[in-house]
């Protein structure tokens, strides 16, 4: 039977060996919702961008470009990092959007080269990729993107709840990041919403009139469907 | 009123100023345990190296050395990481030592230079610390030395353990690594010895025999004094 992992920062992600396996990356507050929620709204395909400088290289008139730092809009770009954007939005049908985000997408970045498949997770598709890594017959790591590096409340949880999952499903874990992931999933079951609102995440974006954006991130299977990583782009599969 | 902060693992301790704070390194299995134990049972002085190979710098004569990498006995040297090698034991009163472990050594030696202070954590002085830190009136950072870079069960639980105190106190907590530990603590109070003992450590090591030095490393308050990092070595305050 296969084996799943959790790496609960990209910082430690060079610890992990991602041969032959499947990453599943995480950022529920708010990457890897923009892109369930942009790729069922319409955009057609994400290019993952982890600095800003290499935004230059896309020409506007080609691609939707959405940039968020610090949970903040960069000055001079439309779209940043709310799912919402792209709630019933017609502009985007059919569009290459351009994403560079703070955790995110370099998340993305680091493990789209070892890796033998990189799939998108959040709680907006959570059934479909526990039924993919089920059908896919590998080993998993499970990569939560964090903050800045450091450990985020809602990445870990929402891995431990895919872990919880997963083993019902027949897979082994051993590590002590496994257990302790699971250990505060099933701390939060009475109320996940409640419980995954103390992220420091929501008191650090208190400000920036996103609570709404969280909310939304923490709505169950919304899509029914898997994002993936194949060369240089995220598409539905 | 002074802040606390928890660092999982010394791979993302350059995630944290240390400037000005306290830094806790704690290693339960087993090297800041095999610390405050040799300190109380008559080793004067203990210095931590991260390399195997300054060991060579130590004289035989004038140093006792003790190494141990992934778990076990460096072959060569007659102590390792087993604070029972030092209960009891004439051999060791008024040594210098020389240590050297797989994670707790290298944790002390990566916040020596930036903090203000460096003190060694375990189950066995954990009231003293907490009065320690009370008395120091200054931020503190909670560094876990996991096992080679990754989370360790046995390391989270404690730094919870001591956060909670430290919150009793009156210090303010922010960040979601301080909150998850805390959350673990506080599962783990029914029975703290059966919840660490789940840790991946005890599995790694268990045909290394060392069982009863896990068991002695979860006993509570054995001593009550604080081991303190000053000028290349360490020292009961």
């Amino acid at each position: 039977m296969n084996n799943v992992d959790v790496c609960l920062s990209p910082e430690l992600i060079h610890l992990f060996d991602l041969n032959k396996k499947v990453v599943v990356v995480i950022d529920i507050f708010r990457a890897t919702s923009v892109i369930c929620t942009a790729l069922n709204c319409g955009i057609k395909e994400i290019i993952p961008i982890s600095d800003l400088a290499q935004l230059n290289e896309f020409d506007k008139k080609d691609f939707l470009i959405a940039a968020e730092r610090d949970g903040k809009i960069v000055p001079g770009f439309k779209f940043g990092n709310s799912p919402l954007h792209y709630l019933n939005n017609p502009e985007i049908k059919g569009k290459k959007l351009v994403l560079t985000t703070t955790n995110g997408t370099r998340a993305i970045n680091l493990s789209k080269n070892d890796a033998d498949d990189v799939i998108i997770a959040s709680f907006l598709n959570l059934t479909a990729v526990v039924d993919f890594l089920k059908k896919r017959k590998k080993d998993v790591i499970i990569l939560c993107s964090g903050w800045k590096g450091k450990i985020s409340l809602e990445d870990t949880l929402f891995a431990g709840c895919v872990l919880d999952k997963l083993i019902e499903l027949g897979f082994s874990a051993f590590s002590d990041s496994s257990f302790l992931s699971r250990q505060l999933f099933s701390d939060s079951k009475t109320n996940l919403i409640k419980f995954a609102l103390q992220s420091s995440h929501k008191k650090r974006t208190e400000n920036l009139g996103i609570d709404q954006d969280l909310r939304f991130c923490l709505e169950l299977d919304r899509f029914n469907n898997v994002p993936i990583y194949n060369k240089g782009s995220i598409v539905l599969l």
